[in-house]
């Protein structure tokens, strides 16, 4: 069920085919971004076939009423909608009046490469009319270095015959979103501006929701070598410029578009113009070139921070660089209003921003990659949405702070009652995430501060939540909806009501610690903290003696038990093949759920308890969310089962250059990109940070030679190798650290690095 | 809570109030029909204010796509409308000059009133500008006499000073449905014809689901006195007459417009016109006191076999009327190809025009007071379906037949999963139905044909539903909704294993009765008999020992066990006040759902048994459906709670008269109007018809004097009389009949009546 478009290099996603029957799947994965702004793959001189245009900018989106057939009370509002802006990539292309298509012109020596070390993506080919070729070639990117400047420069060089060659530089606010099921339009022209530097000024459209409308101004110069003719124009929603050249064989044009793109998140729209051709001057004064240097070398020292190195396996080693450059594409913790949607920049399916998946999935790589401000970014995102989880928990008549399932700000977006209401375990991922950043990181400043106002909000609502059943003298959490979305509305999922409980006590244990002052201005009774002890101590949880396994919901082994060998090929994934019910139904799981709490808690389980369970649930996991995988891989290596982690890395590491889930198309899975990573480093390479202590418990993967990575862990740069016969911890930076590496103790210092040889 | 537009009378809907503010409930209340087709109470002359217009043809419908937010696969490619069809009621008003509308005008003595005797909606009122005053009277009525016919009559006496009156009889094919969230037009225009005889044929649009697009002509003519001044016009789906008199006071004018109506479900279209104006030459010809008397003869008719006596209590009185008027307005047997929809012709919401409804609560009625083939046609209904029920199954990858939970085809047409795909349970009703019949009636020949075809496609649905659960070594069924829509997605539902099994069972039962010639049509295996009997055998039952109460599904006695009576009474009804998660999560009750069970095999199950499932469930029951007070009132009047039978049936008997449930502007609840018949008849009167025996158990309510109804029973009618001292049971027509009254058996000629006094 692979498909992959693209060539297996180490840095490099190229290829010289037009694949034209996968335009889309080639979009997605040439897709650029900068943590600003980023687009898909589109092709600047336009494309005549099918492919689906998208350009998106980070934090500018629109809420789109919810409709629903059956509504339920309780139910959003409105879905915020990512949706696609200003398309300022254009440069169109005539060619002695003819425009230059793809889809229908001959072309030949076509190259398409995105350079993941620099952040740039390349494309050339030979276009071929009669006696005339003209070697076309394209170079783009979004700076990492000034966020606002995109630059897009087209070469043209003619080869044989004569041509007169039209470059028109376009941007292009008639725009929609290939998702909206009401052919909305979500954007106003507000001003346009056509001359030297053109500017297009767009603006959401109203909503009734009291979210704020955002203005956009986009604005592009076009540099040219040797000034033929200019032509400047324009249109509704549209501006252009017209560089006319007449060429002789030999002979070549370049034009070096610039564009600027300021919003109405950072810059008041009456400033928005000044500022974006600031910005083109200043990038124009400095040339092309440098603003180049300047981002490549940016790039060059994000790799140094974070590159995994691969050695014998360049699939893998493809697969890993490819996930941490769309992820770092996507956020680099620069701006903490934003966070990871789960298509980044490349497409615009699911909508919203943010998911759990931040905290589940991104935020442990983020903590051993970047310095630990940018983790404490992504929890002060959710701090700071702190009221609208206390909107959602009211909605639903609860106390307390309910994050919600989707959301750019806070407020609850989705609306399906089963996830809405349902899939609430996602509360306990915040809660687990200020552990998680306090236990890796050892700072104890953000809990004390803003993470004990959000503990103490989560557990308001799961006291509210949970209700006790005096048959069974338990506390039990009825109608949920797990991490396994493949079941729905089901009482007493095991992993939801150990993250409850487990927060309970996280929050008990966190007011003892922190200052009085903080904890009194939290409120929290006495009596409310004896509720949330008898809560903890009389939770209940799903449990077989006769398996000696946590039971996933209360009726789950009512269940036909089967594993997915009993499945036939042809009806997987299940999920594009079943009725719901179906699917509901059966045991298949979708992604990890017991298994997701002995990840989260994984000290607390003996290695008995761990194996039991994984043996149980993961043969009947289809592994059909492109976040499942991951976890499974970790758990597998822990258990000493490497083929089965190895299988389980690579699903997960090159899901998109090999399209596994087919559906790429629609965009790259950013959220499972850490998820490659998350199993080198903590699968193979055993990382674990219980109890401030690191360790490992390394193996090297057999088909592979060796690998290497780098994390930061406590104001130290550790650098890994693992190969066949050996293991070494470096210190590269910061001061000497004790850690454990398999069961040996060991302080690492500058000069001593932990390193052991096996025969 | 009761909000009463109308006047207590035992035979009339009438106000001498215009409710402004309650325009809507005033139209639904005033709806009339013939079966075929009817509308709202809307003003003949319109009205500027608010209110809902609505005229529907039976039959006539529109595929509308499904829009989902999030698509489950399995759904239904479209939803089934209700649509509203050209409205041939208006009959505009202009007096010297002036629109005459209630919304705004001056009006004394106004009058409206249904006549539910003679199914004629009368209303009246003078007209005061300045010193001219003038009286308005309406008549209308569909005729029950020749269906396609619609009769308006309308009168203006000039009271005081002079006018010129213009009458505006008028077809207007421009509607919309108010249900639809798009904005869409259903209608086309397919030709207009002005004059003597004006006409309208309209045609619903297209549709890529392969449905039939209905062609529709209403055709009118008008006949007057004398004639002034006559005028046609037209417009785009629009045709009008105008009839222009100047009257001095004490002069009157009269128009009757009469309507035809044919639709393509009857006619081809191009034959549409010919009929319509021969419907038209014959009503004319007849004349319209003639034509009026037809109808009134034939509801007396209908009047003579199922009217329902009450004395001592007006209100009761004319609830049971309401019902019955509108349940025969409705459906009365005429065509095999229609049903029951829960708006009737009285509103559009819920789309679809088939329920479960029809079978557990309307056809129970039709099987006692009309003959057996209006019965007969209703199950004929189904079997006509079966195609559409095969579909069902096996879009959810399933064997057999289900039938749909909203349609107008068989195909099913809702797309909620815990819905579409769980409420299964609706497959037992329709084996319930055919058992019903057959019972009843003592008539097998339905049975043994198309019936036992049913039974054979209903049991191989269950058979491949259930699952066998290997821990328990018993058969269950999962992920389910039961009648209680309060709880989604539960496992085991008593009430859906209970009637499963009984399908099997009965199923088994039948083949043996039939000749062999169908069984072996139906190629039903031995293995496939032994299968199901392995099921009967082998099915769980949710049961505790402790509180001997069938359990509502597995874990219901882990919830929060409370009773209405904890309910906070700002909170109800809790489905307009709680979010869904809420009421999903607590033990309140919608509708019967283990008690609909007991209600069903009301024989198999003792005393004991029904007692205690009544005092643990009924409690906790919010009776927030229509269609749940009924039954409750039949078992509490066979446990001798006779105040609490009461009680519920006042809710059920005025639901809509009184606006219970505070949605009645949307339209009558239609499929609820059999509640207060069976609250009686089956309720108070404790009719039963175990095992080919007819037996009564009556008690007369406390606040009555007494109560009469009628019943067919196998070929017989006869006539009951309870009153606080005395009970007759009288044979009207048919042979001797063995019954039981109490606990005497006896048999009835036409001499001897059965007849007890008490004290």
């Amino acid at each position: 069920m692979i498909k992959r478009l693209f060539d297996v290099d180490p840095w490099k996603v190229k290829s010289t085919k037009l694949d034209k029957a996968d335009k889309r799947l080639q979009e997605s994965l040439t897709s650029i971004g900068n943590g600003y702004m980023g687009m898909r793959g589109n092709f600047e001189e336009g494309y005549s076939g099918d492919f689906h245009l998208g350009t998106y900018l980070a934090g500018v989106w629109f809420p789109d009423k919810t409709r629903v057939g059956w509504w339920k009370n309780g139910y959003p509002e409105y879905f915020g909608k990512v949706i696609n802006a200003t398309n300022f990539i254009p440069v169109e292309l005539m060619v002695n009046d003819r425009k230059v298509d793809l889809a229908l012109d001959e072309v030949k020596e076509y190259e398409i490469e995105l350079d993941m070390k620099k952040g740039i993506l390349y494309r050339s080919y030979t276009w071929v009319e009669g006696e005339t070729e003209i070697r076309f070639t394209f170079k783009r990117f979004v700076s990492i270095a000034l966020k606002e400047l995109a630059v897009i420069e087209v070469t043209a060089e003619v080869i044989k015959g004569d041509a007169v060659i039209v470059f028109i530089p376009k941007m292009d606010g008639n725009v929609t979103n290939e998702d909206s099921n009401y052919e909305e339009n979500f954007w106003l022209e507000m001003k346009r501006v056509s001359g030297e530097k053109s500017s297009l000024t767009t603006k959401t459209i109203e909503n009734p929701f009291g979210v704020e409308q955002f203005t956009v101004t986009t604005m592009m110069q076009n540099v040219t070598e040797n000034i033929e003719n200019k032509e400047f124009s324009e249109g509704f929603m549209q501006v252009e410029e017209k560089i006319t050249y007449a060429l002789k064989a030999g002979e070549k044009a370049k034009v070096t578009k610039f564009v600027s793109v300021l919003t109405s998140r950072d810059v008041q729209p009456e400033n928005q113009e000044a500022m974006a051709a600031a910005i083109l001057d200043q990038a124009i004064e400095l040339g092309a070139e440098q603003v180049e240097a300047q981002h490549v070398a940016l790039w060059e020292e994000r790799w140094r921070k974070a590159d995994v190195v691969i050695e014998g396996d360049a699939e893998s080693q493809q697969g890993i660089r490819f996930n941490i450059f769309q992820l770092f594409s996507t956020y680099y913790g620069e701006d903490n209003r934003l966070n990871i949607g789960p298509k980044g920049f490349t497409g615009e399916k699911y909508g919203g921003a943010t998911y759990w998946d931040t905290e589940a999935f991104i935020l442990p790589m983020y903590l051993s990659i970047a310095d630990e401000s940018v983790s404490e970014q992504l929890l002060t995102y959710r701090h700071n949405q702190l009221p609208g989880a206390f909107h959602n928990a009211k909605q639903q008549g609860l106390q307390g702070a309910l994050y919600p399932m989707v959301t750019f700000n806070g407020i609850e977006s989705h609306n399906e009652w089963e996830i809405t209401f349902e899939e609430i375990h996602r509360n306990g991922t915040i809660a687990y995430a200020i552990y998680n950043y306090t236990n890796y990181t050892g700072d104890e400043a953000f809990l004390s501060t803003k993470g004990i106002e959000m503990l103490v909000a989560i557990s308001r609502f799961w006291a509210d939540r949970v209700h006790y059943s005096k048959r069974n003298g338990q506390y039990m959490i009825h109608g949920v909806t797990g991490p396994n979305e493949y079941e729905n509305n089901i009482n007493n999922n095991w992993y939801t009501n150990t993250m409850a409980a487990w927060t309970l006590r996280y929050t008990l244990e966190s007011l003892e610690k922190i200052s009085s002052i903080v904890a009194n201005e939290l409120y929290v009774t006495d009596e409310e903290k004896n509720k949330w002890r008898d809560i903890v101590e009389k939770m209940y949880y799903p449990h077989d003696e006769e398996l000696n396994v946590f039971v996933q919901h209360d009726t789950f082994l009512d269940k036909e038990i089967l594993t997915t060998d009993d499945l036939d090929p042809a009806e997987r994934p299940i999920n594009q093949n079943w009725s719901w019910d179906k699917i509901l139904r059966s045991c298949f799981i979708k992604q990890a759920d017991v298994l997701q709490g002995i990840y989260y808690l994984n000290d607390e389980f003996t290695l008995e308890e761990k194996e039991a369970n994984f043996n149980f649930y993961e043969p009947m996991t289809v592994h059909e969310s492109s976040l499942s995988a991951s976890i499974h891989a970790i758990l597998a290596a822990e258990l000493g089962k490497k083929e089965k982690a190895v299988e389980l890395y690579a699903r997960t590491a090159r899901l998109d250059l090999d399209n596994y889930n087919n559906d790429t198309e629609d965009g790259l899975h950013i959220t499972s990109m850490s998820g490659g990573w998350l199993a080198i480093v903590q699968g193979f390479a055993g990382m674990r940070t219980v109890n401030n202590r690191l360790s490992f418990n390394p193996f090297c993967p057999e088909n592979w030679d060796g690998y290497t990575f780098m994390i930061k862990y406590r104001e130290r740069l550790l650098h890994v190798c693992v190969t066949q016969v050996s293991v070494s911890v470096r210190l590269e930076e910061g001061e000497p650290i004790e850690l454990t590496l398999y069961d040996k103790e060991m302080v690492l210092t500058n000069e001593v690095h932990s390193s052991l040889s096996f025969s």
